[in-house]
């Protein structure tokens, strides 16, 4: 077991690159050498890392000489081409991006569900899609207790899942429309402020979009149980940072609601924030910045058997994307 | 049959007052008088009416002589007093508040799904909450032509729901967030600006909110079919205006999403927005000031036998309040 790693964030000036960082250095990972790595267009530009400055470097095939992790954040096409050759060169690869996740050959981790993928020391580690990983964390322990039958999602996703410029756009867009002014969308395909887009990532043809079938299919990969019932519709929410999802599920078995409140106080990376008839839920503004999925409105679904149904909010920079990798890093880092 | 008729507005100064104004003057309703009436705090206010001025009268007991038809929307506690009066005394009382909902005496109507509740000519006629009038609106040409077994709703409703203040704590809270600053929450329980909030009307021992439950009970008196199983969940969206609902059902036969789309595009109060490849579907902003239910995402629900999903944005102001009114009291019209 080595002491201390030489860890590469490619894509390290984006939104996602940025909060591995962050949270590389918060939860004091032990880091030899830090490369930061980017493209030509970011490249020289400094970051701080424990108050010392890092010059982020081109990306390129020899980038990776002396890695021992790299965490990847800079697109599909960018994990597709320099995935590989990371793991041919023996780094191990964690990829945030979608490119690997349904490779049956990679495994999807989120450390508090399945962390037991990780036990065979695999090169290329798949991070899931912001709003499944969210939703794993809460489900895992109600589908260790009794079973899931079928899960039904309706999301509310800020704006910081689709990078910097959506970012941008919420908050220029935003003053405009105060002071009276139109601001043409770019990023997105209506104007998102004060408004709402049930569009995430591209269609296909059953009518759902990609983000809606990962949160399906990745759920399903994750749990290790193709047999749950799935369906999910995704919507883009004038908010910065934090997913929302309202989901309502059919256990196997019975389950009080009280007990799945017990279940969930108990369970890794989730908070309960639940006593509504005292207004206390979680927000996404109560939630950005924190660690774990907040999950409040525990409620019986008094429409169907064995019904249940929660609100969670999590931070997609965060436990969505940059934590989760780093979390899949630190348990790397205790075995290879 | 009168030709014309003497129309009074109570609450004529509040959000839903003002539109009922402009949408009867919009819609040419036949009227030989106008009486707006309000408490004593906005009397004697000046409202334009085809280009004249109206002044608002203070609310009071002898308020209602000569009125044919009166539309209320100043609060559940106001129209438990004056509803009844104004009834007693022959008028036509059409209820947008909670008060009378649920009161089986009371038809809750919504003149595209259940118009024959209106031909007795009942005194007193509730309309319904915002959430339930669009979504049952599209739910009826589904429900006649397949059976509807059960219902989930998750909401994404507007700040003008709550009203003025709302609308108003809404802007001045972005103002101040995008300038840097605070602002605290007065009308909602946490901020609302670039937030979302799971909680609309107060909450109910089993968990959920009155707003869902109303979702829930509304919607089966007026489709007059208690067997149907219905869950909501209501949130609170930084959008100025238009309710917006992912809804997922189960029929009881089975009905192509192609089918669906054919018998929304005939229904009355319905318009398909949907050609999800085009990124043509429903949202806030494009469906605010229209009358018509826009739906679109119309989809196979791939989780559930007979599993259908839509999303659906109406304008909360006008279909889901002052617009379902006027719309009650031009049925009336022709019958009284």
């Amino acid at each position: 077991m080595k002491k201390e790693f030489v860890i590469a964030v490619v894509g390290a000036t984006g939104v996602v690159g940025k909060e591995i960082i962050e949270i590389l250095e918060s939860r004091k990972f032990p880091i030899s050498k830090l490369v930061l790595l980017a493209s030509e267009r970011s490249a020289g530009t400094q970051v701080l890392f424990n108050k010392k400055p890092v010059s982020v470097e081109i990306l390129s095939e020899t980038s990776f000489e002396g890695v021992d992790i790299a965490l990847f954040s800079a697109g599909a096409s960018v994990s597709a081409k320099f995935v590989p050759i990371a793991a041919a060169q023996g780094v191990y690869c964690i990829d945030n991006t979608s490119h690997f996740r349904m490779d049956p050959k990679v495994p999807l981790v989120v450390p508090e569900v399945n962390p037991e993928q990780l036990r065979n020391k695999p090169k290329i580690i798949a991070n899931p899609n912001c709003s499944t990983a969210q939703l794993v964390v809460v489900l895992k322990p109600i589908y260790d207790a009794v079973g899931i039958r079928r899960v039904d999602v309706a999301t509310y996703q800020s704006v910081s899942g689709a990078g910097k410029e959506a970012i941008d756009e919420l908050e220029k867009q935003s003053r405009m429309n105060l002071s009276g002014n139109e601001y043409q969308p770019k990023k997105f395909t209506q104007p998102i402020a004060f408004n709402l887009i049930p569009h995430i990532d591209s269609f296909v043809d059953n009518g759902y979009t990609k983000e809606e079938m990962k949160v399906i299919n990745e759920t399903r990969k994750i749990l290790g149980d193709e047999g749950i019932a799935i369906h999910a519709t995704a919507v883009r929410v004038p908010v910065f940072v934090c997913h929302s999802e309202v989901v309502t599920l059919q256990t196997k078995q019975f389950i009080s609601a009280a007990d799945v409140r017990a279940l969930l106080e108990k369970a890794p990376g989730v908070t309960v924030v639940d006593n509504p008839k005292k207004a206390v839920y979680p927000t996404p503004r109560s939630v950005s910045g924190t660690d774990d999925v907040a999950v409040g409105r525990i409620r019986t679904d008094i429409s169907q058997e064995n019904g249940l149904s929660f609100w969670c909010v999590g931070d997609n920079l965060r436990k969505g994307a940059a934590l989760n990798a780093v979390q899949i890093a630190e348990h790397l880092a205790v075995i290879i």
